[in-house]
Protein backbone atom coordinates (compact mmCIF):
# COMPACT_ATOMS: atom_id res chain seq x y z
CA UNK A 1 0.00 0.00 0.00
CA UNK A 2 1.15 3.37 -0.66
CA UNK A 3 1.74 4.72 3.24
CA UNK A 4 3.59 1.63 3.50
CA UNK A 5 6.03 2.74 0.14
CA UNK A 6 6.47 5.55 1.53
CA UNK A 7 6.39 4.80 5.10
CA UNK A 8 10.66 5.70 5.66
CA UNK A 9 10.22 9.40 3.98
CA UNK A 10 8.97 12.81 4.52
CA UNK A 11 6.27 13.76 1.79
CA UNK A 12 6.35 17.02 0.39
CA UNK A 13 3.43 18.43 -1.38
CA UNK A 14 4.44 20.45 -4.40
CA UNK A 15 0.77 22.26 -4.31
CA UNK A 16 -1.43 24.61 -2.38
CA UNK A 17 -4.53 22.43 -3.45
CA UNK A 18 -6.61 21.76 0.09
CA UNK A 19 -7.79 18.73 -2.24
CA UNK A 20 -4.67 16.64 -2.80
CA UNK A 21 -3.55 17.53 0.77
CA UNK A 22 -7.34 15.77 2.06
CA UNK A 23 -6.84 12.79 -0.68
CA UNK A 24 -3.29 12.23 1.05
CA UNK A 25 -4.58 12.59 3.96
CA UNK A 26 -7.62 9.86 3.24
CA UNK A 27 -4.35 7.30 2.05
CA UNK A 28 -2.88 7.94 5.86
CA UNK A 29 0.17 10.29 4.25
CA UNK A 30 1.10 13.49 6.54
CA UNK A 31 2.31 16.12 3.78
CA UNK A 32 3.94 19.13 4.39
CA UNK A 33 3.38 21.21 1.49
CA UNK A 34 5.92 23.38 -0.27
CA UNK A 35 4.55 25.70 -3.14
CA UNK A 36 6.14 26.33 -6.08
CA UNK A 37 5.93 29.54 -8.09
CA UNK A 38 6.50 28.20 -11.73
CA UNK A 39 3.34 29.93 -13.99
CA UNK A 40 1.20 27.34 -15.77
CA UNK A 41 1.07 28.73 -19.24
CA UNK A 42 -1.71 27.25 -21.29
CA UNK A 43 -0.78 26.45 -25.15
CA UNK A 44 -1.65 24.05 -27.76
CA UNK A 45 0.68 20.96 -27.16
CA UNK A 46 -1.39 17.77 -26.33
CA UNK A 47 -3.26 18.37 -23.06
CA UNK A 48 -1.79 15.06 -21.20
CA UNK A 49 1.59 16.33 -22.32
CA UNK A 50 1.30 20.12 -20.96
CA UNK A 51 -0.45 18.09 -17.30
CA UNK A 52 2.90 16.06 -16.89
CA UNK A 53 5.16 19.29 -18.10
CA UNK A 54 3.61 21.60 -15.02
CA UNK A 55 3.88 18.75 -12.74
CA UNK A 56 7.71 18.20 -13.55
CA UNK A 57 8.28 21.81 -13.46
CA UNK A 58 7.01 22.13 -10.21
CA UNK A 59 8.58 18.97 -8.80
CA UNK A 60 12.08 20.69 -10.42
CA UNK A 61 11.52 23.62 -8.39
CA UNK A 62 11.13 21.93 -4.92
CA UNK A 63 13.30 19.46 -5.53
CA UNK A 64 16.55 21.54 -5.73
CA UNK A 65 15.54 22.12 -2.21
CA UNK A 66 14.94 18.78 -0.81
CA UNK A 67 16.71 16.48 1.41
CA UNK A 68 17.67 13.27 0.86
CA UNK A 69 14.39 11.84 3.22
CA UNK A 70 12.06 13.58 1.14
CA UNK A 71 9.58 11.84 -1.30
CA UNK A 72 8.30 15.01 -3.53
CA UNK A 73 4.27 14.80 -4.98
CA UNK A 74 3.69 17.04 -7.68
CA UNK A 75 0.16 17.11 -10.04
CA UNK A 76 -1.61 19.07 -12.37
CA UNK A 77 -4.81 19.41 -13.54
CA UNK A 78 -6.58 19.91 -16.54
CA UNK A 79 -10.04 20.37 -18.21
CA UNK A 80 -10.62 19.62 -21.27
CA UNK A 81 -13.67 20.31 -23.35
CA UNK A 82 -13.89 19.65 -27.44
CA UNK A 83 -9.92 20.07 -27.65
CA UNK A 84 -10.20 23.26 -25.84
CA UNK A 85 -8.25 23.56 -22.18
CA UNK A 86 -10.67 25.44 -19.29
CA UNK A 87 -8.29 26.94 -16.78
CA UNK A 88 -9.61 28.50 -13.61
CA UNK A 89 -12.16 31.46 -14.68
CA UNK A 90 -11.30 34.99 -14.86
CA UNK A 91 -14.32 35.87 -13.13
CA UNK A 92 -18.04 35.15 -12.65
CA UNK A 93 -18.89 35.91 -16.48
CA UNK A 94 -15.84 33.36 -17.49
CA UNK A 95 -17.44 31.11 -15.06
CA UNK A 96 -20.78 31.22 -16.91
CA UNK A 97 -19.60 30.73 -19.73
CA UNK A 98 -17.38 27.80 -18.93
CA UNK A 99 -20.86 25.98 -17.15
CA UNK A 100 -22.50 26.91 -20.46
CA UNK A 101 -20.12 25.17 -22.42
CA UNK A 102 -19.83 21.78 -20.25
CA UNK A 103 -23.59 21.74 -19.61
CA UNK A 104 -24.88 18.55 -21.47
CA UNK A 105 -21.50 17.99 -22.28
CA UNK A 106 -18.95 15.36 -21.97
CA UNK A 107 -15.29 16.53 -20.77
CA UNK A 108 -11.76 15.18 -19.97
CA UNK A 109 -10.07 15.74 -17.15
CA UNK A 110 -6.32 15.29 -17.08
CA UNK A 111 -4.09 15.31 -13.87
CA UNK A 112 -0.22 14.48 -14.83
CA UNK A 113 1.83 13.65 -11.56
CA UNK A 114 5.58 14.10 -11.15
CA UNK A 115 6.79 12.31 -7.96
CA UNK A 116 10.34 11.44 -6.75
CA UNK A 117 13.05 12.12 -4.29
CA UNK A 118 15.83 14.68 -5.23
CA UNK A 119 17.73 11.59 -7.20
CA UNK A 120 14.85 10.04 -8.95
CA UNK A 121 11.78 11.50 -10.89
CA UNK A 122 8.99 9.82 -12.81
CA UNK A 123 6.17 11.17 -14.77
CA UNK A 124 2.64 9.99 -15.37
CA UNK A 125 -0.60 10.72 -16.01
CA UNK A 126 -4.36 9.58 -15.95
CA UNK A 127 -7.81 11.16 -17.78
CA UNK A 128 -11.51 10.52 -17.04
CA UNK A 129 -14.55 11.26 -18.56
CA UNK A 130 -16.98 13.43 -17.13
CA UNK A 131 -20.53 13.51 -18.05
CA UNK A 132 -22.45 16.91 -17.08
CA UNK A 133 -25.92 17.50 -16.78
CA UNK A 134 -27.70 19.94 -18.62
CA UNK A 135 -27.68 22.88 -16.10
CA UNK A 136 -30.44 26.03 -16.34
CA UNK A 137 -29.22 29.42 -16.36
CA UNK A 138 -30.82 29.43 -13.15
CA UNK A 139 -28.93 26.39 -11.68
CA UNK A 140 -25.68 27.94 -13.01
CA UNK A 141 -26.45 31.15 -11.56
CA UNK A 142 -27.26 29.66 -8.06
CA UNK A 143 -23.86 27.74 -8.23
CA UNK A 144 -21.95 30.35 -9.09
CA UNK A 145 -23.32 32.66 -5.70
CA UNK A 146 -21.71 29.20 -3.82
CA UNK A 147 -18.30 30.46 -5.06
CA UNK A 148 -16.97 26.88 -5.46
CA UNK A 149 -16.56 27.53 -9.27
CA UNK A 150 -13.96 30.47 -9.40
CA UNK A 151 -11.09 28.69 -8.04
CA UNK A 152 -11.66 25.86 -9.81
CA UNK A 153 -9.89 24.41 -13.44
CA UNK A 154 -13.10 24.11 -15.73
CA UNK A 155 -15.39 26.32 -12.98
CA UNK A 156 -16.53 23.28 -11.09
CA UNK A 157 -15.68 21.28 -8.13
CA UNK A 158 -16.69 17.49 -7.99
CA UNK A 159 -16.31 17.12 -4.44
CA UNK A 160 -18.86 19.83 -3.56
CA UNK A 161 -22.14 21.58 -5.14
CA UNK A 162 -21.13 20.48 -8.03
CA UNK A 163 -21.28 16.45 -7.42
CA UNK A 164 -25.29 17.27 -8.15
CA UNK A 165 -24.57 18.27 -11.83
CA UNK A 166 -22.33 15.18 -12.89
CA UNK A 167 -24.55 12.44 -14.15
CA UNK A 168 -21.91 10.11 -14.83
CA UNK A 169 -18.12 9.66 -14.66
CA UNK A 170 -15.36 6.84 -16.29
CA UNK A 171 -12.29 6.01 -14.73
CA UNK A 172 -10.89 7.42 -11.91
CA UNK A 173 -12.88 9.60 -9.47
CA UNK A 174 -9.99 10.74 -7.55
CA UNK A 175 -8.36 12.40 -10.94
CA UNK A 176 -11.29 14.44 -11.41
CA UNK A 177 -10.56 15.38 -7.71
CA UNK A 178 -6.78 16.50 -8.62
CA UNK A 179 -5.01 13.59 -7.48
CA UNK A 180 -4.65 10.26 -9.66
CA UNK A 181 -4.78 7.84 -6.54
CA UNK A 182 -4.20 4.19 -8.08
CA UNK A 183 -1.85 5.93 -11.32
CA UNK A 184 -0.05 7.48 -8.24
CA UNK A 185 0.22 4.12 -6.42
CA UNK A 186 1.09 1.93 -9.73
CA UNK A 187 4.31 5.05 -10.31
CA UNK A 188 5.44 3.81 -6.95
CA UNK A 189 5.27 0.18 -7.60
CA UNK A 190 7.23 1.15 -10.35
CA UNK A 191 10.04 3.22 -8.88
CA UNK A 192 10.46 0.31 -6.10
CA UNK A 193 10.75 -2.42 -8.49
CA UNK A 194 13.34 -0.69 -10.22
CA UNK A 195 15.14 -0.01 -7.01
CA UNK A 196 14.57 3.84 -7.45
CA UNK A 197 13.12 4.14 -3.57
CA UNK B 1 -29.49 22.90 -6.48
CA UNK B 2 -30.63 20.49 -3.92
CA UNK B 3 -29.91 22.73 -1.32
CA UNK B 4 -32.40 25.21 -2.45
CA UNK B 5 -35.02 22.67 -2.83
CA UNK B 6 -34.39 21.12 0.88
CA UNK B 7 -34.22 25.04 1.98
CA UNK B 8 -37.95 25.07 3.95
CA UNK B 9 -37.58 21.50 5.81
CA UNK B 10 -35.14 20.04 8.39
CA UNK B 11 -33.36 17.32 7.06
CA UNK B 12 -33.56 13.97 8.81
CA UNK B 13 -31.04 11.01 7.89
CA UNK B 14 -32.55 7.36 8.68
CA UNK B 15 -28.78 6.17 8.51
CA UNK B 16 -26.03 6.02 10.92
CA UNK B 17 -23.57 6.35 8.16
CA UNK B 18 -20.98 8.76 8.37
CA UNK B 19 -20.66 9.02 4.80
CA UNK B 20 -23.70 9.59 4.26
CA UNK B 21 -23.91 12.47 6.32
CA UNK B 22 -20.76 13.69 4.90
CA UNK B 23 -21.89 13.71 1.67
CA UNK B 24 -24.92 15.72 2.61
CA UNK B 25 -22.14 18.11 4.38
CA UNK B 26 -20.58 18.79 1.40
CA UNK B 27 -24.06 19.92 -0.41
CA UNK B 28 -24.37 22.30 2.63
CA UNK B 29 -27.57 20.54 3.94
CA UNK B 30 -27.40 20.34 7.53
CA UNK B 31 -29.28 16.85 8.72
CA UNK B 32 -30.35 15.09 12.22
CA UNK B 33 -29.32 11.56 12.08
CA UNK B 34 -32.31 9.27 13.12
CA UNK B 35 -31.47 5.62 13.16
CA UNK B 36 -34.39 2.84 12.44
CA UNK B 37 -33.71 -0.80 13.73
CA UNK B 38 -34.83 -2.30 10.37
CA UNK B 39 -32.95 -5.67 9.88
CA UNK B 40 -31.47 -6.13 6.08
CA UNK B 41 -31.59 -9.86 5.29
CA UNK B 42 -29.88 -10.51 1.92
CA UNK B 43 -32.54 -12.88 -0.45
CA UNK B 44 -32.70 -13.97 -3.72
CA UNK B 45 -34.46 -10.75 -5.18
CA UNK B 46 -33.07 -8.49 -7.87
CA UNK B 47 -30.12 -6.73 -5.93
CA UNK B 48 -31.99 -3.00 -7.47
CA UNK B 49 -35.67 -3.98 -5.83
CA UNK B 50 -33.79 -5.57 -2.39
CA UNK B 51 -31.93 -2.31 -1.80
CA UNK B 52 -34.86 -0.02 -2.41
CA UNK B 53 -36.92 -1.91 -0.10
CA UNK B 54 -34.68 -1.41 2.83
CA UNK B 55 -34.23 2.02 2.12
CA UNK B 56 -38.22 2.01 2.00
CA UNK B 57 -38.37 0.13 5.05
CA UNK B 58 -35.70 2.21 7.11
CA UNK B 59 -37.94 4.75 5.44
CA UNK B 60 -41.10 3.85 6.84
CA UNK B 61 -39.97 3.76 9.88
CA UNK B 62 -38.67 6.85 10.59
CA UNK B 63 -41.68 8.49 8.75
CA UNK B 64 -43.95 7.26 10.95
CA UNK B 65 -43.22 10.10 13.95
CA UNK B 66 -41.89 12.31 11.57
CA UNK B 67 -43.19 16.03 11.39
CA UNK B 68 -44.67 17.89 8.25
CA UNK B 69 -41.82 20.14 8.40
CA UNK B 70 -39.04 17.25 7.64
CA UNK B 71 -37.47 15.43 4.84
CA UNK B 72 -36.54 11.89 5.61
CA UNK B 73 -33.93 10.29 3.38
CA UNK B 74 -33.17 6.64 3.77
CA UNK B 75 -30.57 4.88 1.53
CA UNK B 76 -29.26 1.33 1.33
CA UNK B 77 -25.91 -0.02 -0.40
CA UNK B 78 -25.62 -3.33 -1.90
CA UNK B 79 -22.12 -4.94 -3.32
CA UNK B 80 -22.69 -7.03 -6.10
CA UNK B 81 -19.98 -9.35 -7.48
CA UNK B 82 -21.28 -12.09 -10.09
CA UNK B 83 -24.68 -12.09 -8.90
CA UNK B 84 -23.71 -12.85 -5.34
CA UNK B 85 -24.18 -10.12 -2.97
CA UNK B 86 -21.42 -9.39 -0.83
CA UNK B 87 -22.51 -7.65 2.78
CA UNK B 88 -20.55 -6.50 5.41
CA UNK B 89 -17.76 -9.10 6.37
CA UNK B 90 -18.75 -10.56 9.13
CA UNK B 91 -14.73 -11.28 10.80
CA UNK B 92 -11.32 -10.82 9.12
CA UNK B 93 -11.32 -14.27 7.26
CA UNK B 94 -14.52 -13.46 5.19
CA UNK B 95 -13.12 -10.00 4.63
CA UNK B 96 -10.27 -11.88 2.97
CA UNK B 97 -12.18 -13.92 0.82
CA UNK B 98 -14.51 -10.73 -0.15
CA UNK B 99 -11.20 -8.53 -1.45
CA UNK B 100 -9.60 -11.94 -2.96
CA UNK B 101 -13.08 -12.26 -4.94
CA UNK B 102 -12.89 -8.38 -5.95
CA UNK B 103 -9.39 -8.76 -6.72
CA UNK B 104 -8.83 -8.21 -10.67
CA UNK B 105 -12.75 -8.12 -11.20
CA UNK B 106 -15.52 -5.70 -11.89
CA UNK B 107 -18.39 -5.46 -9.72
CA UNK B 108 -21.70 -3.53 -9.15
CA UNK B 109 -22.03 -0.79 -6.21
CA UNK B 110 -26.19 -0.44 -6.09
CA UNK B 111 -27.63 1.97 -3.71
CA UNK B 112 -31.46 2.05 -3.08
CA UNK B 113 -32.76 5.49 -1.85
CA UNK B 114 -36.32 6.46 -0.50
CA UNK B 115 -37.16 10.10 0.25
CA UNK B 116 -39.78 12.63 1.07
CA UNK B 117 -42.21 13.37 3.60
CA UNK B 118 -44.71 11.83 6.18
CA UNK B 119 -47.31 12.55 3.08
CA UNK B 120 -45.14 11.83 0.12
CA UNK B 121 -42.20 9.70 -1.08
CA UNK B 122 -40.16 8.43 -3.95
CA UNK B 123 -38.22 5.17 -4.30
CA UNK B 124 -35.25 5.15 -6.74
CA UNK B 125 -31.67 3.26 -7.56
CA UNK B 126 -28.78 4.22 -9.15
CA UNK B 127 -25.54 1.60 -9.99
CA UNK B 128 -22.04 1.90 -10.37
CA UNK B 129 -19.72 -0.60 -12.00
CA UNK B 130 -15.99 -0.45 -9.89
CA UNK B 131 -13.23 -2.40 -11.37
CA UNK B 132 -10.54 -3.75 -8.98
CA UNK B 133 -6.98 -3.84 -9.11
CA UNK B 134 -5.17 -7.48 -8.63
CA UNK B 135 -4.48 -7.41 -5.28
CA UNK B 136 -1.51 -9.46 -4.03
CA UNK B 137 -2.16 -11.56 -0.38
CA UNK B 138 0.06 -9.29 1.30
CA UNK B 139 -1.56 -6.21 -0.06
CA UNK B 140 -5.13 -7.67 1.13
CA UNK B 141 -3.60 -8.43 4.89
CA UNK B 142 -1.89 -5.20 5.37
CA UNK B 143 -5.63 -3.44 4.26
CA UNK B 144 -7.29 -6.03 6.73
CA UNK B 145 -4.60 -4.28 9.32
CA UNK B 146 -6.72 -0.76 8.89
CA UNK B 147 -9.71 -1.90 9.53
CA UNK B 148 -11.52 -0.61 7.32
CA UNK B 149 -12.86 -3.67 5.07
CA UNK B 150 -14.50 -4.43 8.27
CA UNK B 151 -17.61 -2.17 8.69
CA UNK B 152 -18.52 -1.23 5.42
CA UNK B 153 -20.19 -3.44 2.52
CA UNK B 154 -17.94 -5.54 0.29
CA UNK B 155 -15.33 -5.10 2.72
CA UNK B 156 -13.31 -2.18 0.75
CA UNK B 157 -13.96 1.90 1.46
CA UNK B 158 -13.43 3.86 -1.83
CA UNK B 159 -12.94 7.11 0.31
CA UNK B 160 -10.17 5.95 1.95
CA UNK B 161 -7.43 3.29 1.68
CA UNK B 162 -9.36 1.34 -0.57
CA UNK B 163 -9.03 4.07 -3.26
CA UNK B 164 -5.67 2.89 -4.30
CA UNK B 165 -7.34 -0.07 -5.49
CA UNK B 166 -9.63 1.18 -7.59
CA UNK B 167 -8.94 1.11 -11.02
CA UNK B 168 -11.74 2.65 -12.70
CA UNK B 169 -15.31 3.41 -12.10
CA UNK B 170 -18.31 4.02 -14.69
CA UNK B 171 -21.16 5.63 -13.20
CA UNK B 172 -21.93 7.55 -10.58
CA UNK B 173 -19.13 8.05 -7.26
CA UNK B 174 -20.80 9.13 -4.60
CA UNK B 175 -23.40 6.30 -5.15
CA UNK B 176 -20.07 3.94 -4.20
CA UNK B 177 -19.56 5.87 -1.18
CA UNK B 178 -23.05 4.97 -0.39
CA UNK B 179 -25.23 7.89 -1.79
CA UNK B 180 -25.90 8.37 -5.15
CA UNK B 181 -26.23 12.64 -5.50
CA UNK B 182 -27.27 13.52 -8.79
CA UNK B 183 -29.99 10.71 -8.33
CA UNK B 184 -31.25 12.12 -5.39
CA UNK B 185 -31.09 15.56 -6.78
CA UNK B 186 -33.23 14.30 -9.99
CA UNK B 187 -35.68 12.86 -8.00
CA UNK B 188 -36.21 15.89 -5.34
CA UNK B 189 -36.25 17.92 -9.22
CA UNK B 190 -39.12 14.83 -9.99
CA UNK B 191 -41.11 15.30 -6.78
CA UNK B 192 -41.17 19.19 -7.06
CA UNK B 193 -42.28 19.17 -10.46
CA UNK B 194 -45.29 16.73 -9.72
CA UNK B 195 -46.01 19.12 -6.59
CA UNK B 196 -45.49 17.08 -3.65
CA UNK B 197 -42.73 19.21 -2.39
Amino acid sequence: MIDKILSTYKVVLASASPRRREILSLLSIKSEIRVSDVAEPITDEDPALQAMKHARNKFLEISQNAGKDEFIIAADTIVVLDGRILGKPRDEAEAQEFLRALSGNTHTVISGICVGTCRNLQCAYESTVVQFARLSDAEIADYILTLEPLDKAGAYGIQGFGSQFITRLEGCYFNVMGFPVRKFYETLQSMKQEGSL
